[in-house]
């Protein structure tokens, strides 16, 4: 085996292959597969390797088969994974588009970088992206809130149980077709309930809950199955002895609070590092900001009348329950990729830690779905996404 | 696919199959290796796959190669990734011997449960891991210090990217001969230095740092690497304004401190869900307090009249620093698997956050090695794991 040194000394003499999608190659599946059940199979995936002395070999779509990973593989043994949620979407007019696609590509170069796995041009990766959901055109659903899921996937792949960076890697991505949130419902009229959760915590400060990893997830099954044996949908992840709200499930957190002067406040936790710096979160609150400094603008859809105020700021449950209390507490909800804007309807919190008394935040009125803002919200980032309207060059064509 | 009802209602009717070692097959590799390089490459591996409607398939030791995983498998998704590291070290009557494997079967099976993998019967993986090293013994090294080094590895296959506990999986274990932490030096002798880091926090309370989960490790390569680049061996990670110390690299860290009296302070951080519960740690807890109890046993060679006071508590870089400038830093050294006893011989601090200054705690006489206590461990766990002492039956003899 080489030193990293003699690496070093190879990539100076023999400079190392950029990722480049001009290299593409698509082989297709000899039979194609039928409609799966949902969330499972594919016919195609894209695969980019990266190998320390040689660089990017030349990306391929291929059929969609198992990766040879080896055991001591780094993605198995330490971790180093990191993914990406996109989702496409196909428009009155027929063409598939992507929403904001170079924030993910972007978050997905931050994410390698913050697990030390080789470093890309996103650009590049989009285009083989937009080549690999061409190839899988047919799985796009045409229903109304369907799409086509894209799941980029970056994991370490050096044969090493040494504990450091991986020096090998492979870019990759499936697609999937999905459908909304609520299979059945309205999804403006229905909600999910969460439970406040502050014995484990998703995140911490100079941890990497800012970061799109792998390894933030898999410790939120188990109290994820306690909240669902406790009847709740999702956890909602508190952090310290103040009980900041974190994270929704695996969605950014809003909260929407009628002010003492009659305005209403919309308020999500800040981007300290500890919550995801989601597209969909920076997408609502560009909207929100663009009503609030032109009322009159229209742009969603709300009254001119209606002040909003948009605050990222730290967010606690005795805020909420202060806001439910006085009746203030309009409506609550959470954002994504993968949810879009999904109501919140109640939140179980522990007011006695040694009873384990579980009481329920609940909005003005008993509101289950969403409320003005999160419905003026939803419909304008379906709108978005879907392609039936443009807003600075957010809905891209997959082409 | 089935959903999880249909799951739970099949495996009523049908009781799926508890991890077994007697159902175990041997499948020999064709051609074995030439001796590989130091951490790469055997001849084989033992594999138990878990299949939510069959339970635990029969294990199979079988020729090292790749795992053929599903490119949505919860294990590349979501990282519910787990693992241990233990040792075989042949014994001067030429038999190999494991050093208490049960606890790192029962650690294992913790681990799984806090990532939601299935459950085995521990006993059964150790007997397997016992068959795989017998297979392996060629690798077994004779050298002094030097070992076979064993990596079981349990993953979530489930190939879904439904965000959720795995309800497939495989438990692996792959061999590798090591040698000792230094490999020209005496051990006793040379030291390693560490960067404190409290910038990036490798664990937390309610987080996962109790446990040994594979996504513990990855976060802290960047942060290894620049201490790296600034001169220092490994990180000692800090948690909190009080600049706690956890853990150190991946090792268990130890401070010993003169006391006023005249008396020896060993102390540690506790197992408070911050902390990797090492099993070096216990084994090192307890000799330590073995002495304490009765220091004229000579259970670690050490005086009889030496006082050691061994503490489990909280220990900040502050009162490592006041006991250095007050002479009484006698030795700070690391324990685990991997390194056995590492004695740490400076810990680069950040004095001015805004001017990056770093300033290095150093030992008492500027010690480089171990000092008397590291020194009495190293001799007493070296004798332990090689079988050339015995001790309350943490000796296991592989067969």
């Amino acid at each position: 085996m080489s030193t990293s040194a003699e690496l070093q000394a190879n990539s100076n003499l023999h400079p190392i292959a950029p990722l480049d999608a001009s290299l593409l190659t698509i082989t297709r599946a000899e039979t194609l597969k039928p409609l799966p059940a949902p969330g499972y199979a594919f016919d195609h995936m894209l695969v980019m390797e990266y190998d320390p002395l040689r660089g990017w070999l030349a990306p391929e779509i291929k059929p969609y088969g198992p990766l040879p990973l080896d055991p001591s593989s780094n993605c198995l043994q330490y971790c180093s994974n990191v993914f990406e949620g996109m989702k496409a979407f196909l428009g009155p007019d027929g063409k598939l588009r992507l929403f904001r696609p170079d924030k993910n590509m972007q978050r997905l170069a931050v994410s390698a970088a913050r697990m030390g796995l080789p470093t890309f041009d996103p650009d590049e990766v989009l285009k083989c992206i937009k080549k690999l959901v061409a190839v899988e055109e047919r799985w796009v659903p045409t229903e109304a809130g369907h799409s086509l899921y894209i799941r980029p996937t970056m994991i370490g792949t050096k044969p090493s149980i040494k504990v450091g960076p991986s020096s090998n890697a492979m870019l990759y991505a499936l697609v999937l077709p999905v459908g909304p949130y609520f299979p059945t419902a309205s999804p403006t009229d229905a909600g999910v309930s969460l439970l406040a959760v502050g014995e484990q915590v998703r995140s911490w400060p100079g941890g990497t809950g800012g970061f799109k990893l792998g390894l933030n997830y898999s410790p939120g099954f188990v109290p994820q199955q306690r909240a669902a044996e406790l009847g709740y949908d999702q956890v909602l992840w508190l952090l310290g002895d103040e009980q900041k709200v974190t994270e929704a499930g695996a969605a950014n957190f809003f909260a929407v609070i009628e002010r003492e002067d009659g305005g209403i406040l919309v308020v999500t936790p800040p981007l300290d590092g500890t919550i995801l710096p989601g597209i969909t979160r920076d997408s609502a609150l560009t909207l929100l900001r663009a009503h609030a400094a032109a009322p009159s603008s229209g742009i969603l859809g709300l009254s001119p009348t209606l002040a909003i105020h948009v605050e990222e700021r730290t967010l606690g449950v005795p805020e909420l329950t202060r806001a439910a209390t006085a009746g203030r507490l309009l409506e609550c909800f959470g954002v994504g990729t993968a949810v879009l804007v999904v109501a919140i309807e109640r939140i179980g919190h522990v007011v006695h830690p040694k009873m384990h008394t579980i009481e329920d935040i609940e909005m003005r009125g008993g509101l289950k779905g969403l409320g003005q803002v999160g419905r003026a919200l939803y419909h304008k980032l379906s709108a978005l996404k879907e392609g039936r309207e443009q807003y600075s060059g957010w809905s891209v064509l997959c082409e």
